[in-house]
């Protein structure tokens, strides 16, 4: 079976070419982060990803978790010593502030890294993933205290962190939740409830593990307005991290799921367990979305990474694979050529690539806009791209956890039967990336915060702002050589999504179902859009330097052709749905349904 | 666990109203297939999958297949009861001819019969549906004596059937398989090779097998036209079947696969077992390709099912899950409303009613076909229904099995999380449904088959009898009531496929590529074509009963409104891709892919 392997050219033209992340960092006053220091942690991880934790992705998801006594989880074999391997190795504070004990390197070069892992083991990537995720959390929201006795703990992977939200009947409606935070005469609270869903609520990686968990106090306002965050740790610590009683909080079961088997995923019970309230009482859910809000971006990243695995499969099983004659050639030695010569198949393998290699693009530059976001020394500039990142965060979540599952069909396409069959381990990765489209809300609702929260709640202002963005660059470059096959059509479907934009704040001023039937197809669009303008930008550094013996300019233009002729068209369904209104769904008599 | 139900009056719609089963099959000389026997028969079938085979579903995916000795494989516990209950009543003779033992009921009835079987328990539902495509093909291609042998016994569910084509080299490529065939002196042969990926190549509910083996023989021509067919039984019967010596073909192993996990997919092992030559030597593909067109509409059906029983769940799901408001109201008295009041889940709830509906009347019609095919008394009617039918056999396989993929993701996202895990039992749908695009000829092959055999083979001559046929539909009721909102995009997408067949027809000439680069996409256009078709008839049958009290009529009608506004839109992309040439895919600079 194919191993995957980093994609580090493709890593490399993305951050160093299209994003410039290193004159970005001197932009933003971190100028140690150059070239030559980004390649060798993208080579190292890359590293990591192919020789340690890609020989544990079918093993894991063979074993899977279990649970060989009440509340204690088994990872799968080896998970622990990678852990520990990628522990001592530093990784987990890559992206943590040096306060912490982190590197402090650029949430983009993480984001490249978290690729890396997660489409060389999805499941054992998941463990750190939403330790990481913790730690964002805490930085933002918590007390000096609470940052300086938890974040080290996480940035050396010491300590691992989960997020409990979902309960058995509050996922999406988190307003429903029941889970109790009863306020203790020492500051306290007294936390109890079920939380399901847990990812790595309970494992054997970590000594400790750090909860945050959303919970209702006594006298709080019904639904979201009354919740707030606490921080639950597994052991409760002293000041100085040392690790004490346990806490009342447990893991009763695990999932049996489609896949990342080798992630537990847990039901936690919160017995009157002791909780310190993370951020402002009744404010938990904000708090909580500064983290959901970085997983959303990282789900892309996931899905992006699968992809990449499952396609390095079936372009290896396609160079292998010897059937038919190729149209065209008469004659060939063993009598049939490869598969990969196929017209067929290269629209299979090509649309795999096209897909990959524009959710990475698009992935790796909301993460600079997070840098930005975060770093760049011009208010303005950390505002602007606060904005486009608050826009497109669910795009990038959906848009890409919508190919994945895509790209990975096609992967086992392309094995034909062979696809089926377990061992081959391409089916594999269709078992995982199922997930990223359900959790951390799923693609509906990240619809609903696209087009309801952020384009309707503004009237479509910075909406409208992505858009002259895109243009400018459109604009900009419409004349130079080369260019017009690509900006003629972005420019098209800018004008195009301006105009449906428009009519959906006016459809939904009077139709309360308007925003939600076109929800989904709205995304899609805007994805594309998304997709169309970076695969342009990226054709603009490739024909720059298509007198390079490199070859990856010519595919890099050659694929964004593929993209531009055969996956936008798909804008033109998406526009005609839209426009169907809600009346195709609300008809009463579709109400047998 | 929501249990499968037959939908009775989906199917009596198509059956009945839509096609009217009981006239054609008056004209074809047979009238004792009225509506009240064709009833009979569905409700009986409807029963037997709900009550005996559904409640195996979950229980067969999780034990699947075991080999406890070699050679032997056990099916999942209940199989073989539900297996005998259903021979005893006489279920595997329903589509078989009376001289054989079986009750000579139209295809289009065994049609519907099996959409439920399968909807209620694929993995199950294989072992008989594969039998009695072996019966197809012996029916076809068999001897007399071979007939009288085979049949009964397979007619009687006594015998299973089996074919057996793949080889671990040689899949699409059939003309590179290696199985031989040696004449023996008594007139049978010895056949040698393994055969992979056999549906039911071993199993413990029957006491013999007939395996349909495609091998070569010593002097026959390279490729396909060396190949020939093999009766090779399990137990070498006498010519009163009774059954003697074990043949010398055994199963090695079976597979571990994605899905359809009770139904064995076993390693055949051919050692000099004794064969019996199946029609002519050397015509065996052209033989075997009889049952395997049989199989490819079944392969429809079977997807259809399995789609229908992902709805069933996730449609209750809907129904009782509470999560948020639905837009527009303002209370409920649990505080949040069933998420089937959502527009964004109506939508998905109704994508998969519509793929349904359309794949269920598509079948169906095709199954028809197969029946004036058979038995019509005038030759040119029996001639323009096979036509039409081999036409369509690619477009009803590949299309239903896209569908179907598309449509158990959509029931799975309307669980949300919950649809990720196990004992909700709605993830195991796709796992299934997911191997119809790769088995009987990948989905890739079907379109080579509809683009490169069936339009350009002839110029597009029957494509364009069926343009025809459908314009002609169009044409006679476009000024009907209420009919132009169906007639007038049906008739535009005529008039788009009839210009790119032609445009295909052009370019193939010179582009060696051509056809496959358009194949995919253009299978799709032409099964939205016949979907856009059969949902404008089935429109037609339900505004003539629109001031029914029956509320099916204004749900169909308001379903054709949905896939006409929301689904049809996509051929405007599929254009564009078919549009975008080959060029698109065989540039040098891809060939880094």
């Amino acid at each position: 079976m194919t191993t995957y392997q980093s994609p580090l050219r493709d890593f490399q033209f993305v951050l160093h070419e299209l994003l410039q992340t290193s004159s970005t960092m001197q932009a933003c006053g971190q100028p140690e982060f150059d070239e030559a220091t980004i390649d060798q942690v993208l080579a190292a991880a890359g590293r990591f990803a192919s020789e340690v934790i890609a020989p544990l992705n079918a093993s894991g998801d063979e074993q899977g978790c279990r649970m060989p006594a009440p509340g204690v989880v088994q990872t799968p074999q080896g998970f622990k010593q990678a852990y520990d391997e990628f522990s001592r190795n530093g990784w987990h504070g890559l992206a943590c502030s040096p306060e912490f004990g982190g590197q402090g390197f650029p949430a983009v070069v993480d984001t490249a890294v978290a690729e890396m892992l997660a489409g060389a083991n999805m499941a054992w990537h998941a463990y750190p993933g939403m330790s990481h995720a913790t730690y964002v959390n805490v930085a933002a929201n918590g007390s000096a205290e609470q940052k300086a006795l938890y974040l080290p703990k996480i940035a050396s992977g010491a300590w691992a962190g989960t997020m409990c939200l979902t309960e058995p009947h509050a996922g999406t409606d988190l307003g429903l939740l029941r889970t109790r935070a009863a306020p203790q005469a020492d500051g306290t609270y007294r936390i109890t409830g079920t939380k399901i869903f847990i990812s790595g609520g309970e494992q054997d990686l970590t000594e400790n593990v750090m909860h945050l968990v959303l919970a209702r106090m006594p006298d709080s306002p019904q639904g979201v307005k009354g919740i707030s965050l606490f921080i639950v740790p597994k052991f409760i610590p002293d000041a100085g991290g040392a690790i004490g009683a346990r806490n009342a909080v447990s893991c009763s079961s695990i999932e049996r799921k489609l896949g990342i088997h080798g992630n537990s995923t847990c039901t936690m019970n919160f017995d009157g367990a002791t909780g310190w309230l993370l951020g402002e009482a009744d404010r938990g859910l904000a708090g909580m979305f500064v983290q959901m809000n970085y997983m959303r971006v990282l789900v892309g990243v996931i899905a992006t990474g699968v992809m990449e695995a499952a396609y390095q499969k079936a372009r290896a099983y396609a160079r292998e694979r010897l059937q038919g004659r190729v149209a065209g050639t008469r004659s060939s030695v063993q009598g049939a050529d490869p598969i990969a010569g196929h017209a067929d198949v290269r629209r299979m393998l090509l649309t795999q690539k096209t897909h990959i290699e524009g959710a990475r693009a698009l992935a790796l530059w909301a993460s600079q806009l997070g840098d930005l976001q975060r770093l760049h020394p011009d208010a303005e500039r950390r505002t602007e791209a606060a904005e486009l990142l608050g826009l497109l965060t669910p795009v990038v979540k959906a848009m890409a956890s919508d190919l994945g599952v895509e790209s990975t069909l096609l992967a086992i396409q392309v094995f034909g039967g062979h696809g089926y069959i377990r061992e081959n381990g391409v089916e594999q990765h269709l078992r995982d990336v199922r997930i990223v489209g359900l959790y951390e809300g799923t693609n509906g609702v990240q619809a609903m915060d696209l087009l309801g929260r952020k384009v309707l709640g503004d009237q479509g202002r910075r909406m409208n702002a992505f858009l002259d963005l895109a243009a400018a660059f459109a604009n900009q470059c419409s004349h130079r050589r080369g260019m017009a096959e690509f900006t003629r059509p972005l420019q098209q479907l800018l004008a195009q999504v301006r105009e449906v934009t428009a009519e959906l704040v006016g459809a939904s001023a009077n139709d309360p179902h308007a925003s939600g039937a076109a929800a989904v197809p709205y995304l899609r669009l805007v994805g594309h859009l998304a997709l169309a303008w970076i695969w342009a930008r990226m054709a603009e550094v490739a024909i720059d330097r298509s007198d390079s013996a490199d070859p990856i300019y010519a595919s890099k233009i050659a694929t964004a052709r593929f993209y531009f002729q055969r996956m936008l068209p798909q804008t033109a369904a998406l526009r005609a749905e839209i426009r169907a209104g809600s009346v195709t769904l609300m008809r009463p008599a579709l109400d047998l349904l």
